[in-house]
């Protein structure tokens, strides 16, 4: 079950340039940006009242987001959806929808994500990020591991 | 001022399709399609936890999403804000970006709506909504008109 839209990402050729401009433009409030080596990405969430919008540069042409960037040209990237239990959730869909990533990899600010493939949904590719960093944690200590 | 999302809309081929595929796959809540004949386009918002997405599927091939599906295929379309005051943010954004519509037009269930082109925001179209339908009037009112 998805509990609604955790943020929207987009993909840019400049993050400070479209950083300042939602900043001055539209009142929202920008984070420190942060880089992503593994995935070739600089990101910076912006907040525009309550909502959040990831913006996403490439740091090298040949990560996903830079081939996204020459195929596509500048735009919306990926929505992402909160979700309580990520595994849960993967396993749910998998007979269902052709899952990007089968198992959660690590996000920003300790979460964990999947990504599913907008071939099953439609055009929109979606992200789907469990936020709480110590479940596993919890769940292990819970059970007396 | 922006005060969050308030929806995202997607167009897609089929609005049914995409509708039943929400419900069963993401527990999402689906409002009956209404047909808004004047921008050629059906349409049914679909609820996923506390987030709205507007399916809008062309009513003919002619029209704006009948055109953005031929040129871009199924996918995001644009990215919704509430404002409180729609003529006052298009006065305020006027000289800054470049507005798709100088005035508010008249959106679903009362809204009055304005989109902005994507060239002046980084490739994704926006669209501020104002949702108090009876603001105008009591305005009136108020002034003693």
């Amino acid at each position: 079950m998805l509990k609604g839209i955790h943020h929207l990402g987009y993909a840019v050729e400049d993050l400070e340039e479209a950083a300042r401009f939602y900043r001055e433009n539209f009142g929202a409030k920008v984070a420190d940006a942060e880089v992503v080596e593994a995935q070739g990405v600089a990101t910076a969430m912006v907040r525009v009242g309550d909502s959040r919008i990831e913006l996403l540069q490439p740091t090298r042409p040949d990560s996903p987001v830079g081939k996204f960037l020459e195929k596509r040209g500048q735009g919306f990237h990926h929505t992402a959806f909160e979700v309580d239990d990520i595994e849960a959730e993967l396993k749910d869909l998998a007979s269902r929808v052709e899952l990007i990533d089968e198992t959660p990899r690590n996000g920003a600010e300790g979460t964990r994500t999947a990504f599913v493939h907008p071939k099953s949904t439609f055009g929109v590719l979606i992200e789907l990020v469990e936020l709480c960093p110590a479940r596993a944690d919890r769940k292990g200590r819970r059970h007396g591991h």
